[in-house]
């Protein structure tokens, strides 16, 4: 088992690619033919999860549907010390998950042609973002 | 560790049990006293979760709320090259997620009594879908 | 790798941070110098996430959030034999998930300072819940 710790600079707000980060993060993969790889995000306002590693707009459009989807200036919210970002970015990181797991195979990641790992920054300012990344096998 | 792909024939657009698929293609599970099943999809217009393994309309309320909750066609989708399904296909696949993560109990998969592994399939015709199984423990 | 079961008593319909109930549960996790905590649920009408450890009103705007974005009485469900809280219930655990995968450092669950788990209660009268919790590593 390898675990270790990765630093995202600060994005914008939206959805990145990271794949080739997290992959130049581990060159340990390479010693497991068979494992697990789990990239965690330590917030809880900004999230992981895996889609289309391509087209750029399909990023865009993820965007545009969950800040349509979790409403800010929802007048129910309580929690809002932080600014309109702040509660909907915490109901967003909850949709889509604090992880990502994905399955190792010679050496490398087994995303499928098109996966490739997303960075989702729900806040607008949300600064450096920890990750701890965990492979473990044979 | 064993791990494994297993390919599933096309299904129509919808949520579908495929857990006695999932038992059948891994006999190896029966090895392990302890241990955790991943099943892992390496597409971004499809997805897997678990939920209720006995009414069937419970998968069609599935397909009624996520088909209404990701609209088809809002026009400030950019990505829609390959029709109206294509960009809440993947939509629904990062709120739903590409695992599910089952913890293993003397040889058999420790699910509650009403759950059951669920196929999403997101789009119209999304063809054969490829699922990597792995299970690891003692 | 350590397996184990806990059962948690009921808790009102809403999100109950249940981090330290866990953390009790497994004193083995002491033994591990490097990796991975599951904890698992075994219903379809409950489910796990991870978010914010501090201030409550964050999960009184989850409730808020989820009951309507996932509303009760929409007149296109077909399952609702167990009330108008029974379908959203399955909606919102698939949602959120059936378990949540925590690092393990140093004989602790590497959560980020602001991170929790939370037991996400979805029916009206829920009863009992129970987990799954299992770590493994070195």
């Amino acid at each position: 088992m390898h675990q270790q710790t990765l630093e995202l600079n600060p994005r914008p707000r939206g959805f990145h690619l990271i794949t080739t980060e997290i992959i130049q993060a581990i060159p340990q993969i390479a010693a497991f033919k068979t494992g697990i790889c789990q990239v965690f995000i330590q917030h809880t306002s900004a999230s992981l999860t895996i889609n289309e590693n391509a087209d750029p707009t399909v990023r865009k459009d993820f965007e545009t549907y969950f800040s349509k989807s979790v409403p800010e200036n929802d007048p129910d919210y309580v929690h809002n010390d932080e600014g309109p970002d702040d509660m909907p970015a915490h109901l967003k990181a909850a949709l889509l998950g604090s992880s990502v797991m994905i399955p190792v195979r010679n050496g490398r990641l087994a995303l499928g042609m098109w996966q490739g790992v997303y960075l989702c920054e729900h806040r607008d300012h949300g600064g450096r973002r920890k990750l701890v990344i965990t492979v473990w096998g044979e």
